[in-house]
């Protein structure tokens, strides 16, 4: 029989009843699946049974309420037990609970927006905590709305880095509406953590990081609402409640046992389970909606966007455009928000964090936690732009990756593209960017030639969803393109063409320069070459290369400046593959050793990426 | 006039002096190449003067001695001070450390392997220290030898999550043998870091890591030289020295100056700062070579190999197989080292850990440190595998990146490709592996689709230089191959054919199963198929390729459980293109949509790349 929990009048009698059920309905779900986590879930129950019977603040039948509380199961392998929440608030029955993991069924293996109470999806392990700093952050300066995030973290995560990170930048930026509760088990998948029990050493590195550090029983209900309550008070620091449970608490054969993790009670230990368990209540908690309803986030459009121009022979870097064009959209636009990994002066965002510092977050040199803000960010209905050096957004691709599965909407921009940066050397140039950023699912890439070009992409870019990546370059370049010239994404520019073009040129970003220089050589001795700036690398403009490649017999040169996979000329194969490839006769220019120093014309060259190299690689296609 | 340093009876003042000198090397040679770092090079001069003058052991002439002192700069971009000291040392001519940043020359814009004395290319922060942690987790545990692991450390990489991770694993592994240096010149690149000159943060963040720490004035020879000493008396705790320091010391228009970061001195204001400086001397440190030699470690075989088999129509996980073939290795060969990001038991690599636990190191979940460690047992020319699932090789891409300019020698087993893995959901289907493995310079990159084909490419792995990746799946598999088959690198399997083939399908791992299938249905129908298992992605054998795909009138099916871009399908396309693409008729089965959960024949039908997709695939084909 159903009996209502309210959370004004809730008692630790009433916590330890719902963290049973929330026990039962954990391990039902993943037995009835045969897969899943079962006992990572049953060690948090008393901590989550406390927050959704007392803490939680949160409209579940209007989950945009902008006053929401979030919750954000870092260790997201305990889906069952988030489920078994949402089933105990009345935000799912019991029957979709029983769909856990079924094809189709909203109640994934790991948490994932499809359902509408979760932010960001989790299951790469210590990503929802840097999450909910990037939410924390837009709560307490961008909205400024009382909701709190909390955060539910593994103690096998806290081995990952990148939750250090979410600890420092917490604390620099005093998130005291964030409280991360540790639900330390002691036990991983397939041994001991590396602290065990130690309470005191996670509490004594989160104070270290500035933090405020509770260390409770997490089995008691009583010390989890003192701590919880504690934290709330806290001001200018976060706080992280320790909590010592037992992983499978609550069943006998489960409770502190190795070898138990992802593993569901196998159907004949069901019920003896759920026996142990003893809840066959039907709780159901009346969640308190927020106090303050506030107005959801809606800004678009707040100015008219007044995008950079240059004039035609000008010479600007991609970066600079980059910078200057987001000025801009900042000033057209109040929702665009901007980050940077402590490069902001040479990935040109600087022109925006010191326009607009209130809505610029320095990230540091921290870049999983940048882009884990700008997850915040987007779940905040934000436009974020985050940007370092290409090359280390290598650093985050899991979170991009991860970013894509919560169908988060980011704009990132990596400058310092490929061998053209010069002197520093390889460990600055990207050169695995495209083919990473190509890999990302519904992901739009963007690789601009000259400054207009990436002026309107980037104001582009504010208006497509998904994840938009775009390769700017260190060195200065021509502009080749009036001011008043379109790009859509998805297109391309035909720079050079005439009647009796015999070879197709592909470029993008310096190869575009590279390749007007070659055209030059190449008329010169008569040769008529069709050269396309494939500006889009994803979406590719599959139309006019199709007919740029007919139109030239079949004989087609990509030049890039990337390792020759997964970047341009394979963007250029799987778009003219099909129909197009007739007859291909195909040469690829692209980064075949590894560079060292160098001017970047001394690195080109070396590269086999240069204006004579194309020249040289087309005379050799006129000849088959 | 040369003068010479003792490393028995140097004093204050010749470490003052050699301080000087460096900072004058590290001005001369960027102002010479009009960029790079002086700033942050003459911060840690005393530093670095201190532990040149008295404590390293090395041996210049023979970088290969394995009892040699390890200096690492984290701080890659202080490079300027890392010549000079070579140059101290006299390990290089004043003449080629003018060559600085010049191509063609060893000393590049960042450390790299380039020169002998260099062990790792530095340069992406917060990746120096992790790998210290490598190598001195090979020193205490294999080589067994007294050499120090001395990393010299940026403040602004603190903010690196891998830069925990370090300090957790250290701590852990007990690695007294190892000694980081703080350089805390307060100053990041655009502005204060997030600690400043807050030493006592830095220390307390150690401390909680479980790591002795000592705050010294880093300007002071005398209390960096007992820092130093100190460090090498703990037992069982690494070592924190936090150098309170000033970005650009000794110069007063660079002393502390916010925004000179990463800026060379101007060729008009040099003498003036060297003149500051005051050193004219050319002093040569008398760097003490160290004292047990001790074996250089050339392991090979050192046991016959004797690989697991299985029988034709067996059923095994490929990722099972690793696991055995990797412990019949390690059997074979004392130089095999594994390690795993705390997935051991579904990676497989546990059959290793249990059977050779002197050799397997936990890495917990942190992939980063996983990455790093295996590059740290590669330079001591040990034979890592480092396993994690494939999707969670995507948090350490950036480490990958870094090991190929290094020139690690890696092996990476990345288990649960593809949406074949079922239920746990997206987060956890490597996706996007392919695209980010191929696209690491020299990679190999291998995805076998049964047992025996497995074993063997694990034992070629062994063998491989560079970093090898092998892509293992969550489900048993039959077993197709008979266990005296061989599978070279580079190498195909025509799994059917006939003289009568009419289209040719492509596949790997799990979608080869599928594709057998496909062929039955097709055969049925008439229509003969020639089917490829392209179990080495890259390099993959383009002439297998070429042959079969004009022998079926251009006609081709690749069928693989990875997005479009940058896996199989565009591996392939980059092999025919050029000549073999004559009329090529192209069918691209890959992961299109955003999988869930499921099981996997539902998610492999959802994603189009099953049975029926193939075969349908393929009529659609005979039509063209």
């Amino acid at each position: 029989m159903t009996q209502q929990i309210d959370q004004g009048t809730v008692d630790a009698e009433q916590w330890r009843a719902l963290a049973q059920q929330l026990r039962v309905d954990s391990i039902r779900s993943s037995t009835g699946a045969s897969s899943g986590h079962p006992t990572s879930s049953m060690s948090a129950a008393e901590l989550m049974a406390v927050l959704l019977g007392k803490y939680l603040r949160y409209d579940f039948d209007a989950p945009g309420n902008p006053a929401n509380d979030h919750l954000i199961f870092s260790k997201g392998h305990a889906s069952p037990l988030l489920y078994s929440m949402y089933k105990a608030a009345g935000a799912i029955t019991d029957g979709e609970l029983m769909t856990y993991r079924e094809f189709g069924s909203r109640l994934q293996g790991h948490p994932t927006p499809a359902l509408p109470w979760v932010d960001v999806a989790t299951g790469s392990l210590g990503q929802g905590l840097p999450i909910g700093v990037g939410v924390a952050l837009a709560g307490k300066y961008l909205d400024k709305l009382p909701y709190r995030v909390w955060v539910l973290c593994g103690d096998s995560e806290m081995a990952e880095g990148s939750m250090w990170e979410a600890f420092q930048h917490a604390s620099f930026y005093k998130l005291d509406n964030l409280i991360a509760v540790l639900d330390m088990n002691r036990l991983g998948q397939t041994r001991e953590t590396m602290d065990g029990w130690h309470g005191d050493r996670y509490a004594a590195r989160a104070e270290a990081f500035g933090w405020h550090a509770i260390q409770v029983n997490g089995h008691d209900p009583e010390e989890i609402d003192h701590a919880y309550a504690e934290a709330l008070e806290q001001e200018g620091v976060p706080t992280l409640v320790v909590a010592q449970t037992k992983k499978g608490r609550g069943v006998s054969f489960l409770e502190d046992v190795d070898g138990m993790h992802g593993k569901p009670v196998k159907p004949d230990d069901e019920a003896k389970a759920l026996e142990e368990l003893g809840a066959d209540n039907n709780l159901l908690v009346e969640v308190q909606k927020p106090d303050s309803g506030g107005e959801t986030f809606t800004a678009g459009l707040t100015g008219e966007l007044k995008l950079p121009t240059w004039e035609l022979g000008d010479s600007e870097a991609t970066r600079n455009a980059y910078g200057k064009a987001l000025k801009a959209i900042g000033a057209a636009r109040e929702d665009v928000v901007a980050m940077d990994g402590e490069v902001s002066n040479s990935t040109k965002s600087e022109e925006f964090a010191e326009t607009y510092p209130d809505r610029y977050f320095e990230m540091f040199i921290a870049e999983q936690q940048m882009i884990a803000a700008a997850v915040g960010m987007s779940v905040r209905k934000r436009v974020p732009f985050a940007s370092t050096f290409a090359a280390f957004l290598s650093r985050a691709y899991d979170f991009i990756r991860m970013a894509a599965i919560s169908g988060a909407n980011l704009r990132l921009s990596g400058s310092h593209a490929g061998v053209s940066i010069g002197e520093d050397g390889p460990s600055q140039m990207a050169l695995e960017d495209l083919a990473m950023m190509r890999a990302v699912h519904g992901s739009t890439v963007l690789h601009p030639s000259d400054a207009n070009q990436t002026a309107k992409l980037v104001a582009e870019m504010a208006d497509t969803d998904g994840i938009s990546f775009l390769r700017t370059l260190r060195p200065s370049t021509p502009v080749i393109y009036g001011p008043d010239e379109e790009f859509p994404i998805g297109g391309s520019k035909v720079v050079r063409s005439s009647n009796d073009d015999k070879v197709t040129v592909v470029a993008a970003g310096i190869t575009v320069h590279n390749a007007i220089e070659a055209c030059e050589q190449l008329r010169r001795e008569g040769a008529n070459v069709r050269l396309i700036d494939a500006y889009s690398v994803k979406p590719i403009d599959a139309d006019t290369l199709r007919l740029a490649v007919r139109a030239t017999g079949g004989r087609l040169v990509v030049a890039e400046d990337h390792w020759p996979e997964g970047g341009l000329g394979e963007a250029v194969l799987s778009a003219l593959a099909g129909e197009g490839a007739e007859g291909l006769r195909f040469e690829h220019l692209a980064v075949k050793i590894m560079p060292g120093s160098g001017s970047p014309d001394e690195l080109m060259d070396a590269a086999g990426i240069n204006a004579n190299h194309i020249a040289e690689a087309v005379r050799g296609l006129l000849n088959r």
